[in-house]
């Protein structure tokens, strides 16, 4: 990148407040791009910091042609509105893919960025070569940055998709019908082996203190037929999709993709 | 809305060539309007036109103030990048809820126009007092403007929703577990009695020659709890969310929303 263009790709980093997990995962992407030779540019923000001033932060990074991607680390806290803050991003710096315009492309399957953790996701089962046509993919979880893309993603991969999450019911007897399980809960150990279809792939998108995941992994690993480690697994590669759409972006941004 | 703002709302509705049944579709969406007191601005456009021109077309009244909504009838022929020319629709004007943007307030139920039939299936389930929250909803067809749209708003409804398709295995088995069934096939009565949980309710999207929908209603009816009919049931409501929306659109752009 840098021989062919003379500019190294430059990811900004948006943290609001001081939450420990938050402040971890910056500093790994942040790390991870120094690795890759990719520029962070990080910035703070207090917690006491309001919408509007959040959405012009975004706004103003969104047009800094130094800036070729932007993060908002996500949760930014309950008194402000993260979908307008997402929403401010402009659609070809949103490496993080968490924008309305970044989720119809991947529901659409038009050009545009995924979800980093979906789009790691599928990398996962790619590498793996996991067929996903006609397979029965159920994703318990439907957060707007998590479940709701995994399962786009999913769908235009051909897998027959099901979103459980926390309202519905019978959850287990619809979980034992899949193929493919990816759980992104967001609730330490909330599957269990008697959810668990033998020989299905389990995806395990869920992070918790002391390194654990949405997946009760005693009870799950000798059912399934793959399952993800944690940590590992899908957290790197969540990381690796964020780098990667960074060069992407930088790449078509100066004209060179 | 004339008292208020001397204005009356107008709706543009483009025509790619001349398919009997679209044809037929767009005169009774005219009709309707002129019922409901909203104007229609008739643009057929003939079938050899490029996506380049369609786009340009769409774009003109994207930013003509004199229209405050705009229906480009699907399909619009194989050789035309039908997706490219919905997202020249400026979001404010999308009444027939077919762009990205759309898709994304549906997905995130954020404010925005929702997809027509979509949209009509569901004021058609709240006017049965149909309780979503829990069910499990199975959406036969994933098309952009009818099936996934659908999914996503059942979903926003706390509804658990499954997505199947044309490469889904085992349909008929995860149909029947369907409390809530959706046939957006394209497929005359492809939708059987074997294929319905007995009381479910069935909401057949399809219209194909000589008034059939998706479902088989002779083997369907004795089983459903409810069902919708064809014709009537889910296309007039398609119709009337166009229009409510056509006339929330020009509130909106006159200002008096």
């Amino acid at each position: 990148m840098r021989r062919r263009t003379g500019t190294t790709p430059c990811l900004a980093t948006v943290l609001v407040g001081d939450d420990p997990a938050s402040v971890t995962y910056v500093r790994m992407k942040r790390n991870r791009c120094a690795q890759a030779g990719i520029d962070s540019r990080h910035v703070p923000l207090p917690s006491s910091i309001t919408t509007d001033r959040l959405v012009e932060v975004i706004v103003s990074l969104s047009s800094d042609p130094k800036v070729h991607g932007i993060l908002l680390q996500h949760p930014v806290g309950p008194h402000l509105d993260e979908r307008a803050a997402f929403e401010a991003i402009a659609p070809q710096k949103d490496v993080d893919g968490v924008t309305g315009h970044s989720f119809a492309a991947m529901a659409f399957g038009r050009p545009g960025f995924v979800s980093c953790t979906p789009g790691g996701i599928l990398r996962l089962l790619d590498e793996y070569q996991v067929d996903l046509t006609g397979r029965h993919a159920v994703v318990v979880g439907r957060s707007a940055i998590l479940g709701r893309p995994a399962g786009m993603l999913l769908l235009a991969r051909d897998a027959t998709v099901t979103y459980c999450h926390s309202r519905t019911v019978g959850l287990s007897a619809i979980t034992r019908g899949a193929d493919v399980l990816v759980a992104a809960v967001g609730r330490p150990g909330f599957i269990t082996g008697s959810d668990v279809k033998p020989g299905a792939v389990v995806v395990d998108a869920g992070y918790h203190p002391g390194g654990v995941g949405d997946v009760d992994v005693a009870s799950v690993r000798d059912r399934a037929g793959l399952i993800t480690p944690v940590p590992g697994g899908v957290g790197p590669m969540t990381i690796a999709v964020l780098l990667a759409q960074t060069v992407q972006a930088a790449a078509r941004q100066l004209g060179v993709d």
